[in-house]
């Protein structure tokens, strides 16, 4: 199966319009809970009826309701009518093999977002699709499975440190992405790690291993750049529009993610180029390893394949060969053997080969 | 003949400003058949007499009139007469190998695309011109041949599923057109596949096929751009333009489209990466598994070069040998050839050959 | 002399302001002909006399005035006055290695174009400049040398055929620009068609001449793209600019060969790909045959030169060596030339190397 | 760890909007210097206690208070406290891994910069970040340790050299910014230095290290491009914005030092290439060399291997070969042996191997 | 010394805004020049008295003051009083390793060009600073040192041909400037037109000093792009400016040179492109020759390796060889060895290396 592209067979025959999910199912039944809070009030919950959830809005508390496993279209359906989400943004949400994306609407935003993981033992990364509904006083979060990526986030609420007790829906929106590009950045600075030890062994140990381990790299550094240019341009896109919901403070952190998302771009542009330098650099210490092999095998051939032919000559049982019997003759060979020896050193010596 | 740019002799010669027909006759005559609908009413229909179609304008329904064959001059041109189609855009209708885009009328608006389809016993990508015309309440469709793409759309509008028979015309064409754009994804997703599955025969069982196969696949990458970034054009011109015809709704439809469009077009940039990083990475194998070839040549010859030169010295009939008649000579060769032999193994290991 | 940028010497000591003619005179003397028409009117006269011109400005009929060869500099300057054209644009005109670029005047607009021409016998293409001037009811047209390229226009003026007749000078003016992208589409339909050929016979039967086959392919790109890409921006210009004297309905026609030549350069780009993409699996495919040979060398190498050493032992002359007085000594010499022979064979077995 | 991108983990738990050190505590505790002057006077001092810096924005004085050691984030937050430090800026200036960036506030300006240093017994460049902040009558500069870059810029202010004692904060900033550039320059002319050498050294003396050391300077020339694009980046948002406290002639000032930063980057992309092209010809080199080796090789086996098999035959014991008991047997094989020599010669002549 | 980037602590002590010197003493005291005309009248003249100058701005004729020798800072200095110089832009003058650039004063324009010049013996561009301060009737002009690349400027003003005399400063100092540019495509067209001889020798005679010569042309290309490209920004810039001082007329001029220096920069691309090509496909080249050499070797390696081993057996004193008695033995060996050899020539054959 290909991973850079996903397969939409279960949505092709459908019309677009229709709530489907598409992706693989990574959980059993959808479990959403609810935190309510402001400055001096926090009430989280396990929300099992929707219901409960509609008068929400019109509290002047913030609500973030969060929920893992999208696969039960008719919970998606419902938290729809009830956040009046737009029906092609509930589409968005449920399709898992979106491009990162800003969808403006009436009511309210969505953003489509990737969360990225780098599984240590197939040095693969992974991706699941997160998904936010920024409402007035509101944030939903839509995750494909149960995942502790934001539990930083909850201890934070709870333990009311810095400023997200005191802000308003936009700023947790903000901190639950911010978590999300600290992956990014974290997963790069991984990846980075092996690339910089890897430009290392290039110069100092190079092995046959290391090409593989340069393509593999380069398909993880595609990896990563197909999910982490499009979070750009939904920033960007998102701090040219109205900026619906978004208070003027808000939007000074939102500025600093955007460099945060531009360093991760610049990384991996960086990471990407010390791949093909490396590959090079490598590919010439290849060649000119082979030359030093190349070297050895033609000095030992010149040097010794005319000294045999010589000793073949004399090996020879023409009966009328003179030099055969005088009584220097061996003496001399081994003389003429050292000359010639000599004279292909001297050769070799001038061709800087020795 | 060329694949990537298409022979214009039969155009060349003519004024512009005429008829022509321009590409291969795909079909016998031209078949035309009329989809005429609201909420409540479905009317199918071949057409046979072009004139039936010319009240169709006036009705509040939403006309699909779908023509196969494009080859006759003559039924176009009545179509473009009935329909107040301008000239030039039935001119570009007929000729096969334009480049997409989209032309505004005033009475409507015209839109050339391409069908690709991907042969899987040639392994090559083949396209249909396919030209809309969009009007207030109708859309025109033109196909090179007969085809069943479009057959889920009208099985849709049969069974009145998701919002096409309660949507206008725009819908109706963003339904055809989302039908072209995910038959590009899916070719991609097919290639990109194989593409992926090469990657990993780069590092585990390289062939010499390998690069013909990458040559392969960069050609119908190109092909594949060729056809879909002009699409993106398309799209984005149109969705500048007064965006005569197109309802509110529809425009949020259509921007998702264009995502896709865009997604199609990364994952063929990022399969091309792969391609020229493969191709890259199994040019630094071979270039590895000729140096070990390499190794093995010089080790053999700069062992055994020398030994049978010193073999061939005692195999020399000068009478005057003094080392042939001495009782240990025999053993005492033996020694040198294992001497010689362990110091070369010596050098070889230092030398990281072995 | 360098082809991609010309010798200015003849210029460089001149004041800018002076009419020089820079270039290869390329007939004898300048050939003037007069097509002047209506819808129901044409006349055709060769110009001998250049003040009979004068009065054409003043009829409401269309006039084009073709010039075979801009040598004459005093012909050029007569034109000019009579049509007020810019000195500058006058210059322009003159010097053939102008960048193909657009002129606003105020009475006229002057277009610098290149007509490319693809000498099959070189296989290289060459080009002529050919400028026009637009006037109200008139179009200039300056070719270096007698050519043919136009004539089809001509028999379509005088066959009354297309909308030529009815329309103004701007459509004049198309139809010859029509033709010379024309020609540009073609010569990229014939060495496209050569550089796809070349595409297989790199996988099929590659040989030496490939590559550079593949370089003169690549100069000739260039030149295509130096001459295309200049074009594109002198209809981008003028299609920014006021549009003097272009007729509305012309726009469009204008808008169709803006993207003739949109697709003329992007295919000059896919074949530059593809060329560039051949080459590298050219290379591929000649470092597997390296590997192929080298594998043969090392095999016969390995095999033999061992081999031989052992024979080369048997064939000294110590009086003392025991093994020669042994009665299977000969045979025992067979089996172990067959062990090492199967040994080896098994070890290259396992290298994959047979 | 990555040099490229750093890690995040102890910033990572923390909820944005809290001061935390994010760096190597590069020295013991803070220092603060203060340098206040106008035209006619100039105090310096150590400041040891904070608060004594209150009164300083209200006087007309300008004021240059230097921060060594950022680490103490209560020194930082006092001084943000003082000067109205908005809060994320005061962030930034402690996260030390910061992308370059201009952040406005109301009542400051705040700059993030790299100040580059090339470490000549490593060769590697390293960076320290340094942080300003202008507001109308004062420049606060943080610095990660203590160091000598500003220390010319000090000595001008006490010697009342140039401009720096008569104009106002703006320029005060401009020559500190300055300062950091040269510095750019300088190194990027250390390097480019070497790299002209080097390639020279390509032609002329080529060895096997000059690989390594190009990868060494692509990796350092990415270095510089990940510090000095964003300062460009920096310095036009700034000049695109209000240009708070920032006197018109100032501006000229600035834009020249945004041309030295163009430089500064076009040179780098210069080097680049210069690299990029050197690892090319080198590699051709490289295989002209490993060409000439084999050509050796060819000439010595191609000629003496033959001659060879032809000694062995007559080195064979056969009882019955006619040719060993003929009178001129040996120096008619003497003549064969030259016959195919210097048939051999011709042939490598022809084919320009000698 | 870097070429690329020029050594600037003579400047870095220094505090900007103070007049320094940077770069080589090129002459020793410096030259003015005066040439004061109008269409009438012309004044040439050495000026000795800087303060006979002042005057000059009142006067309606252009006066065209040049100065050789920029070192002396204090004519420079005085210059700048006399005509109202910005003080940064005289220090950029007196900098001579500006990037060429636009200074837009009150009172005057100030311009910082390069005049390049190829030097034939070492094959390497050198350039030279130029700057032009333009005021409503004045040029002033400052060279390096003392050259006559203005020469022809002066003739034609002397000889009152071309528009010089009869237009402003404006049109003087384009003429200037066209002569700078003009310089540059010359020398252009000159290496030009060695990086197309070389593409052919590539093809019909390559030798191992093509990677070299390669070499050195892209070092070259670079530094004529380092110096072209910022002079099309300089007249972008200036044009899109208010134009101060600019006529009309000479607008379009300016738009020409502007046209020159895109095909400068244009021809510069496709030469770099020729030479990469070039050299891609001189390393194809010469992995076929080394592929045809290692065929060469082979070839005898494996034809007379193995019958020398065959010759070996039968030279083995063993005492019982039982062929060795046979009366045949010898032209059975002959036979074998034929057949061998026949053999491996139809397994060559087959691969097609014969």
């Amino acid at each position: 199966m290909s991973r850079f592209i996903k397969d939409r067979t279960s949505k092709k025959g459908l019309a677009p319009g229709s709530l489907v999910f598409v992706g693989n199912r990574k959980m059993e039944s959808p479990q959403i809970s609810l935190m309510d809070y402001d400055e001096k009030n926090l009430t989280e919950s396990v929300v099992t009826d929707l219901e409960q959830l509609r008068n929400l809005k019109s509290l002047p508390t913030v609500s973030w309701i969060n929920v893992y496993g999208i696969h039960d279209t008719e919970v998606i359906q419902k938290l729809g009518e009830i956040f009046d989400i737009p029906s092609l943004l509930l589409e968005d949400i449920l399709v898992t093999d979106q491009r990162p994306k800003f969808e403006e609407g009436e009511k309210n935003l969505g953003f489509i977002m990737k969360m990225l993981t780098y599984e240590t033992d197939t040095y693969r990364i992974s991706d699941d699709q997160i998904s936010f509904v920024l409402g007035k006083n509101y944030v939903l979060s839509f995750q494909e499975k149960k995942a502790s990526f934001f539990d930083p986030v909850r201890e934070r609420i709870r333990s009311n440190k810095g400023r997200v007790r005191t802000s308003g829906s936009d700023y947790l929106l903000y901190v639950l992405m911010d978590t999300i590009v600290d992956h990014y950045l974290d997963i790069i600075a991984q990846i980075g790690d092996k690339i910089e030890e890897l430009g290392n062994l290039i110069i100092t140990k190079p092995d046959n291993k290391i090409a593989s381990d340069i393509y593999q790299f380069k398909v993880e550094m595609n990896y990563l750049r197909k999910n982490i240019r499009p979070a750009k341009e939904l920033l960007m896109i998102w701090l040219k529009s109205d900026r619906l919901f978004v208070n003027k403070k808000t939007m000074t952190y939102l500025n600093d993610l955007t460099d945060l998302v531009t360093q991760a771009e610049e990384s991996i542009e960086i990471y990407n180029n010390l791949l093909i330098d490396g590959l090079n650099v490598y590919n010439t210490n290849n060649s000119n390893r082979a030359n030093d092999i190349m070297k050895v095998l033609t000095i030992f051939a010149a040097v010794f394949i005319p000294l045999t032919f010589l000793a073949g000559i004399y090996g020879m049982n023409f009966e009328y060969i003179p030099e055969l019997g005088f009584r220097y003759s061996y003496p001399i060979f081994w003389g003429v053997v050292l000359l010639i020896g000599g004279g292909l050193f001297v050769f070799f010596k001038r061709r800087k080969w020795l």
